[in-house]
């Protein structure tokens, strides 16, 4: 795919945690833009297999342009069982109402600043985020709202001569959608990893594992990665 | 200072480069708050002294709570003089219009973005920033419309029961106001360190020390700082 990527004209970073939400919107970017992948370690319990899984996508789609961007302050700031490992991710039948102990504080906004520095000297177009706001957790920096008010802040803080667009192919998606269209794609959904806790094999009950089996289920579709139970 | 600091209820986290402008907005934001003062080190010509003078106004005013955020990605994105010391930083005479080559990339969107995940977890209700619009060198994200957008992204991005607002004090304000509003609340501007080239005796010509040296002379204040010329 290497070939196809060198001939399209238009740049976009795909912001790629290396989950199924991010493997699909790669996909979708895939169709028209010349890709560059974004990461953004924030020193999160499953860092290396997050890692893991956005360099196989990367290679599978031969993209050349990888960023990693650390976001290690986020451990600093703390305020979130994704990153303080004195609080407990909650299993998602446990799940208490409200915003999840796993909402990062304004984790977004800060991957999304970064990806927007990139973009402005990368010049690029497009800057693709994965983001859903049916089936997602409750985090408010994951919502429709959110993303229309942050292209303001892109369009008024960049220089006039560039035109960032923040782009969110699956925001009024179900998983189980996702799911089709990244088969539709050929999305490389078994080079993605979801699971919150686990490294090796999936825990099968964090709620972002929760999410995923329910979707693919929905969606009649297998999902060839493995899980504990 | 630093008990009439311990009555104040509310916290306010002001970012402080140790510029005249950051100076200033710290006291006006003492006034009012609880101060948590926040540097950015992007790892620009003149950090030490940068770091030198936050220190110093920290002191100044009783700080107890001091956040260093690090943007090196920046230099890494680079497009800008003053992270990349092979682009000259422009001597105010010799400057191009429009946007100069100080302008560093989406730069304040990410210093926002890392104060307020610090604000939601710290409870402050308040990130101040001594950004100008007037008398400013034409950055888009130094102008008022850039901060009331980046006010939706933080009222939609965080958690509902937070309130931060990111307050821009002196956005309207003149250089030479600014002056004169320092030494009414007694901010120590004596402290402050503006020049983007030099970190021993500031150079008086790039453009950062010729806006200090006019808003000085503009309002009749002596400025205590040492200049070669």
């Amino acid at each position: 795919m290497s070939e196809e990527n060198k001939t399209k004209r238009q740049r976009a970073i795909v912001l790629l945690s290396g989950g199924m939400d991010s493997c699909v919107t790669a996909a979708v970017a895939n169709e028209e833009y010349k890709l560059i992948f974004l990461h953004a370690n924030y020193h999160q319990r499953t860092e290396k297999r997050e890692l893991k899984a956005f360099n196989d996508i990367a290679d599978y789609y031969g993209v050349e342009k990888r960023i990693i961007i650390d976001l290690g302050f986020l451990k600093d700031v703390g305020g979130s069982s994704l990153t303080d490992e004195t609080i407990d991710v909650e299993i998602s039948g446990n799940k208490t109402n409200g915003i999840p102990s796993t909402y990062v504080p304004f984790r977004n906004a800060n991957i999304l600043s970064q990806a927007v520095s990139w973009a402005e000297v990368l010049i690029a177009d497009a800057v693709f985020i994965g983001a859903v706001e049916q089936d997602s957790a409750g985090y408010p920096d994951c919502r429709k709202v959110f993303y229309n008010a942050f292209n303001k802040v892109v369009e008024l803080g960049t220089k006039s001569e560039t035109n960032i667009k923040v782009i969110t192919p699956l925001i009024e998606m179900k998983k189980s959608e996702i799911v089709k269209l990244g088969i539709k794609l050929n999305a490389p959904l078994h080079l993605s990893w979801s699971c919150y806790i686990n490294e090796d094999r999936a825990c099968g009950e964090c709620s972002s594992c929760v999410l995923r089996i329910k979707a693919f289920k929905e969606a009649k579709i297998e999902d060839r990665i493995e899980y504990i139970k």
